[in-house]
């Protein structure tokens, strides 16, 4: 069987652990694995690495590549597909089953799932209901959540069930009913032949399904296109839908209160990632931080400290965050987009310190990789190796400078930074100059084609 | 009329803001204004700079030395008061008013007070009472606060009032009583005439008094002395003291509660320093923070950010923050100790990144200021100057250093770093060794006598 991992997502409700070029499905959020990683692994257990595809925003490329690497899996270049923009999971699903025949696996990247007998079991009765039908996975609820679609169980298959209809995410009073009635939460997980879904796809959004027709390239239709979910654009409105019921542990993680649902609790209901805190008089708090984090006499909080934002926010209106993502983006403040750790094809840097006329990061580069031949017009920069090797190319020399040994590059000088070594090669990075923004670069060549 | 700030008290209730070598009285506060810096301030209205006298623990020396400085106040070296430890207000009071005479105003240098015409006709009152008496200062209440002592007026004496008794931190109804009773706050503010002083001490207690007569030095019997304050141990059992009553914005500023109360607050009842945070369907919260902080749904919270270690309180809780800094203190965790910046006789440095094997830190040296003639046997050094200019003196050669302009100190090597110009000299220095600690330093000559 194939696998189809949906890894676009920015996480807008969990800033600030979340941020547009970094997003939650990449964080290593679960003892140093991201929540795509964890996707990863459990589609091999489905598919071969050769028979995994993954869809996402194409400002992810070096995210999955990343995570790929890190776990030692090699999914063939052409099976990772890089959208422009975000429209959705219909296109992204349609894209991938046009051109790819076979029974697929969905999975979203950014839930969390506990593999277990009933996982599996799961998906071996959907493998057989996807001859006939488009398949969802329906969690069996553990309370009456609002903050998730439910499914209508209908006509008994064997295995699986007709699906009578989809609901929207209810009140309270409505969730416990359909809990009551034995409804599913909708998982976003899915299981179809993909001659099927195109079929569907053909008499139910022909719109779209003309648009990849007619086209050659993404680019030449993909912003006139609607943005539309699978289950909107077609499950809701297809005879042809079944729901395979699911017992497991489950959360689309889409909010800290989520999160806090997830993660093992002490004795006074608290929650934590990162260093443990000093709970005092403190009950059913989920702290995420990087420091020594106190509370006192305080309840139901989330609390997530980054480097450069603090959240502190009462459980239940986290999903009140996503208008703090909309203020700031509304303001173009780069908090929303970057972390002070920024990633790149070559590695990642992270910004130390910043001040009037200089900058301090620390560059990370990985074993084989450099950074492209540039020049900059406005800043020096010093280089201290701390960690590896370095291969400095400067003003037509080269040289291997090793912990402890340093250069200075003048602005204006052709320059390049690379690790031939075999462990990361860590430098740090003092750039001095009247403008320190990160487009005062002219690159000459790249190993990414960023020229 | 002369002056005696008591600059001592460790701030333990406003960690993580007050830390053991930087307390409360010295942190920029208000407007880049430290309490301390505030105090001398209003110590100017009553007196010279050459009648000021500071008592602190030695520890607080440069502190002391650089908040004068920056307001150019100069008061005389001899008038500065270095404690070995503390042992409360009593003795420290002693130890200055019984080797200078005269009337003295006793100011604690980590309240705050709003001055005002009222505010200089007390102490214009409490002069001339001063000739008989020992005079306290009573403010009048704005609520019953059960965080203050009270004072209970008495006889009046025209311009003030015996004190008929003085009263503990009440509870609430006792407090409202009080309040209710024309019962003033002790405000911790005197104005003693040294001659009274001196023979209420020698009567009321006379072991400290007869300690510091048999003694040269403080050394010789400091640490045997109790710890007293002096209105236990002579007001509340003289029968010469008055109080002079003070309607005035008054806080001890004795926790982030007091903090609150007296910063200016917005429609929402939301107080902060720092960047403004972002309230959605916040109330009454205090924020204290250096970036971003973000409140959903919370109120009656105080939030203390700070780089090393984040607080999460409820209002009118924050007393118990004591028990976070008993916790740390156990574990000598040194958090409750320093900041990552440290404060030098020269100037400062920050920790900006500690790594396996490197560790670096912006240094700024003050004008006319240098480093000890120095070296480290376990590390070698690169300085990149970023403001100011850099005098450089390493292995017999001395050099002047421009931003951009960089050298290295390899380990083992004698070198010394001056600020010789009249700005700010800042650094960063990456360290580079195997051992990275303060204490790898010789120090082969010292402009502050630390060899």
């Amino acid at each position: 069987m194939k696998t189809l991992i949906l890894a676009g997502g920015k996480g807008t409700r969990l800033w600030p652990l979340s941020r547009e070029l970094m997003p939650k499905q990449f964080i290593k959020i679960f003892d140093g694995s991201s929540l795509f990683q964890k996707t990863l692994q459990r589609a091999l257990i489905l598919s071969k690495p050769e028979e995994i595809f993954v869809v996402a925003n194409r400002e992810y490329k070096f995210r999955i590549i990343d995570d790929m690497r890190d776990l030692n899996i090699e999914i063939p270049k052409e099976n990772i597909y890089l959208e422009p923009r975000a429209r959705s999971t219909l296109p992204a699903i349609l894209w991938v089953l046009r051109t790819n025949s076979g029974k697929f696996a969905i999975l979203p990247s950014d839930h969390f799932v506990e593999v277990s007998e009933d996982y599996k079991n799961a998906f071996r009765a959907a493998e057989r209901l996807s001859e006939n039908f488009l398949v969802t996975f329906g969690i069996k609820p553990t309370k009456p959540h609002t903050g998730y679609g439910y499914i209508k169980p209908g006509k008994d298959l064997g295995g699986g069930f007709i699906v009578d209809e989809f609901k929207e995410k209810p009140d309270l009073s409505k969730a416990k009913e359909f809990v009551e009635s034995g409804y599913l939460w909708n998982s976003g997980m899915f299981l179809f032949d993909s001659r099927i879904f195109i079929e569907e796809a053909k008499k139910l959004t022909p719109e779209i399904f003309e648009a990849f027709e007619a086209h050659e390239s993404l680019e030449e239709f993909y912003d006139k296109i609607p943005e539309i979910s699978v289950d909107y654009g077609i499950l809701e409105k297809s005879n042809k839908v079944a729901v395979v019921p699911m017992d497991v542990k489950w959360s689309d993680l889409g909010s800290f209160d989520s999160l806090y649902e997830i993660l093992a609790k002490d004795e006074f209901g608290n929650a934590a990632i990162g260093e443990k805190p000093i709970a005092i008089n403190s009950k059913n708090n989920l702290v995420v931080g990087q420091k020594l984090v106190a509370t006192v006499g305080v309840e139901n909080l989330i609390i997530v400290d980054t480097e450069d934002a603090l959240l502190v926010s009462k459980r239940g209106e986290s999903e009140r965050v996503r208008e703090i993502y909309k203020t700031l983006s509304a303001k173009n403040d780069k908090r929303v987009v970057i972390h002070r750790t920024a990633f790149r094809p070559w590695g990642s840097y992270t910004v130390l310190e910043e001040g009037e006329r200089y900058k301090i990061k620390r560059i990370t580069i990985k074993p084989g990789k450099r950074l492209s031949l540039q020049r900059h017009y406005h800043r020096s920069e010093h280089w201290v190796v701390v960690k590896g090797t370095a291969r400095v190319y400067s003003d037509g020399k080269k040289t291997l400078l090793r912990p402890g040994e340093s250069t200075f590059i003048p602005a204006g000088v052709l320059h390049r930074l690379e690790n031939p070594g075999k462990v990361d090669l860590e430098v740090i990075e003092t750039q001095i100059g009247e403008y320190l923004e990160e487009d005062d670069i002219e690159r000459i060549e790249d190993d990414y084609g960023r020229e």
